[in-house]
């Protein structure tokens, strides 16, 4: 299969999609700290003014600690993503500029979400952003299966278990917007529920799976 | 023909060129969200007031949507270009920075659309922009035609088709200009007028131009 | 030992994660420099105002010149440290992201000890940072010694040696915090006592060390 | 050889280097951008005002042009150098991180002379930060030269040919200085005199220095 556009692992084109979209992580994961203004003092030298300006910063603390960590397991399942493929075709190159797109934008929620943590609206935004690129990852997975772009082809049975996990995050993003009007905190804390899901469906997972996945 | 200056595909420094390349775009690509401010709320819980900043930054999204799919566009065609070189030479080197130069820049015009939708200048200045990059990889294939550059040399027929189909958004971004003093929505639909345009093209694509581009 | 999630040196999977922590170190080096405004003059023509604004910004210059030299020796460290490693297994690619969220999160404290030099709580968010970074690359360290992950095996007595070298950092920014409320220029200059240190470490260097680390 | 540090041309700790410092080019060359802010204006719609806006900021489209080529003159240069070499060794690792130092600092002095371009301090500071620049570029040529690591060893009278061309541009930008109190447009114009002096310099060429260089 040497159709125009496909690239098979180890020709330049294959690391280069990879590469480029390594930069793109590694500079959107070092964007989030802009996010995080030094503040003004009056007293330059005061301890408990620096104190309690970085007392109010502690939202975009936790947001940047958040926000690394949610794009780092992106840039984990990617990792691993790219890692199983034998080659990308065009669709696929097309597909991870759109993915990429949604994780460039991903500091813009972040800083939001470091200043207004209280502010329903912010989780909104958060939790969109976040869902867009899971479903993305969701769109990638598909495609590399229906374009035969895996080195090992991934079994009906394993390939639908693996849609079910990665579809998760959408859900758990999308349910915590209503619960954000009732509470943000009860909100963010609900994204981690995805954490014990996963534990469940791990026990569900269909013999072999880790061959393929 | 090893002539000085010179390097093969395979070499340290040809992957050297092309992972700069890559850098420099995602960055370009990652920096475009730092155009958008993260607003001052006055009441910082406010859903209502944050809706409305957000309203307000209609022009920002839409903008770092559109400079994403551009830059992302470009990128697609600069390892496309690359992936059918046989080797880099010292002058492409020294043109692939000029294309650069304004790849690096279009994070400025991107942001002066976004603050600035309805100012006609404004387009002008991104459209001036974006026909600069499309005008320098016109330069840039040309360049590698006449040096031999090509891993299999492009017939002329199907070059002065490639030249066509390249330089055409060069000539939909300049004539979206005037178009901008009438109405800046409709010089920013001009600017989608490139694929009919491209559609069009395509039926008059010489045979096997696939084998070459 | 092909353990799922473990990948060889010269696979493209060992490969992404150096680029990829290179891209990251990269860009925090870089945004170091972002910290330092251009100041604002009343009279842009003035040398006198703007040698005065200069010279305010004194601080952020020294803080630019010790961050990068900081975040350069993490970066020498990590390429000796992956430069010795004959694979890398999940665990290992996780810790190394907590670790560049450490090295990632640095603009800010420097920032903010550029802009307020003599505040002991500046330096006591510096040393508390640095301090994570050298922690998690003790953290590091020793999954790599328990997992076998080693090119060649490192022998007890130098693996404690090589622990104790990578551990004095933190004790020696942890030690500054208090030295910070009676003199911040001491807490900083008791940054450099580590070299003295090392020098003494290095008299006690096992034999045959150089070759393992 | 292969003396403890010392990394051979093909194996990943030599590529890293070069990585590195390609991204570290990247990320300076883009964030020249960033120091061209996008202008407030009182009447968003209005084309006089933004033109007004867009002609004050023409001397940060002229420090953005220059900086771009200036600091792609150095990577083009630093492409050439490493393309030369066998091995990298621990010194010269050490001494591209320094040079690397002052890459990552040119944008400061870049958006100062953007703001302030009839100012001859900014002239000063930009002249003496390149200089540093190019004088660290003789530093890592003579440790190459000294310590055996380029791929064919450098004839004494190219090398010497090859020092005078590197540190030719230290003087030129330090001779500016002077020239910048008197008018800091023939102090800017006076850093072009590089060219006709290599010129000159080429025709001065020993034989065979392309062979080497």
């Amino acid at each position: 299969m040497n159709s125009p556009g496909r690239h098979q692992r180890g020709t330049d084109e294959f690391s280069r999609v990879v590469n480029f979209s390594d930069a793109l992580f590694a500079i959107a994961m070092t964007l989030l700290v802009v996010g995080i203004e030094v503040p003004d003092l009056s007293d330059s030298d005061s301890v408990g003014e620096l104190a309690d300006v970085l007392n109010d910063d502690l939202g975009s603390f936790v947001s940047f600690a958040i926000s690394f960590a949610v794009i780092g397991r992106y840039w984990l399942a990617h990792h691993g993503f790219f890692g199983r493929l034998a080659a990308v075709d065009r669709g696929l190159i097309g597909l991870n500029l759109i993915y990429l797109m949604f994780v460039a934008f991903l500091p813009f929620p972040s800083g939001l979400l470091g200043n207004y943590f209280e502010n329903p609206l912010s989780i909104v935004v958060y939790a969109v952003a976040v869902a867009a690129v899971s479903g993305m990852e969701v769109v990638m997975f598909r495609h590399a299966q229906r374009g035969a772009l895996f080195e090992v082809e991934v079994p009906d049975e394993v390939f639908r278990w693996g849609v079910r996990l990665s579809v998760s995050p959408v859900i758990f993003f999308l349910l915590s917007i209503p619960i954000a009007f009732v509470s943000t905190s009860l909100a963010v804390a609900s994204w981690f529920l995805g954490f014990p899901y996963q534990a469940v469906e791990n026990r569900r997972k269909p013999e072999h799976a880790d061959d393929y996945l």
